[in-house]
């Protein structure tokens, strides 16, 4: 058997992720993942342990690479009120969801799904979201835009106050017409929580 | 045969918890619930045309008599802040939903299920619950603690926020030890949000 890839992390992880959307998570073996890349079962157990870690690996560069890095750009961009920033973070969070769930969905179903297994990678990526929302408070309370207060607790609290808008587990919800509409109610109440009294 | 109760909704409908809890939603069927009552199965037909139907009613007479009616006597009572009243009304439902997941589990689940397809008497059933809070919000704006806004969006905004500690599709994240203080993040922005300025 010849391999004319060097066996990486991510060689691998582009193999399992090809294989995953084919196959789908509950068919996908890391033996299926081996033949792909012509290397022994063996060789691959060395790297992932288990289908498990596997799929955790997967959906954790999908993660990154599909809503954290694009939110991060929002984060890093200049100009613009806070509270423009904040909620341009937080659709564009919304409308990244909305679209795999439709358009990417076996990965969507897998993210679900690894949602309520890998309780520490998902916590993990969270956490990364959570503390781009505080950069946005932070710069807020400085500017004088968003009242005193303690950026992170606050940012954790309106990321689990719109999780109805990005949670996977609420994904059948989001074709409902009016979902833009609530949206918008509970965009008012956060800015209206945060905002310094004029 | 004979049958001892009159056959009036009431009688069905605790007939029919009675089997759902027993056997359980998916193997239970209108022929079980008319054997128990001692009826033919076209006798109870006439009142519930499908197991689907049967299961919605004593889904929403659950969900009227656990959820809806106690917590309908938290807004009428007397006495304390509209906030210290709004507080106490979303602490008793994330309590009602938490003990029932856990202490309630058949009727728990069947209501989780009954979430997905009977959206128009869960629609009806939460729209009863906004119209709760928007009592407590009006008066908080006639007292002068809340700010002045349109109640029943406020209201919805705030039941909208709040899903991540009362929605069934997020029972599974209730057990987290820090759900508790998630919870007191999100009170606090809300608070913040509708409080009137001092």
């Amino acid at each position: 058997m010849t391999n004319e890839l060097p066996l990486n992390k991510e060689n691998i992880l582009d193999a399992a992720e090809m294989v995953l959307r084919r196959y789908g998570p509950e068919k996908t073996s890391v033996v299926d993942v081996a033949k792909v890349l012509q290397v022994s079962h063996g060789t691959l157990y060395r790297h992932f342990a288990s289908k498990a870690s596997l799929r955790e690996a997967v959906t954790e560069r999908w993660l990154h690479r599909s809503i954290a890095d694009p939110l991060e750009a929002i984060v890093l961009q200049s100009g613009g009120s806070s509270s423009e920033r904040l909620r341009k973070w937080l659709e564009a969070l919304i409308s990244s969801k909305r679209t795999y769930a439709a358009d990417d969905s076996e990965m969507f179903a897998m993210y679900a799904a690894v949602t309520l297994d890998a309780v520490e990678m998902i916590q993990l990526h969270v956490h990364r979201l959570i503390l781009q929302i505080a950069r946005i408070i932070d710069e807020g309370i400085q500017s004088g835009e968003f009242k005193p207060g303690q950026s992170e607790v606050i940012a954790k609290a309106i990321f689990i106050a719109t999780s109805r808008f990005h949670h996977p587990a609420h994904a059948k919800e989001w074709v409902a017409e009016k979902t833009d509409e609530e949206f918008a109610a509970v965009w008012n109440l956060i800015l209206s929580g945060i905002a310094a009294s004029k």
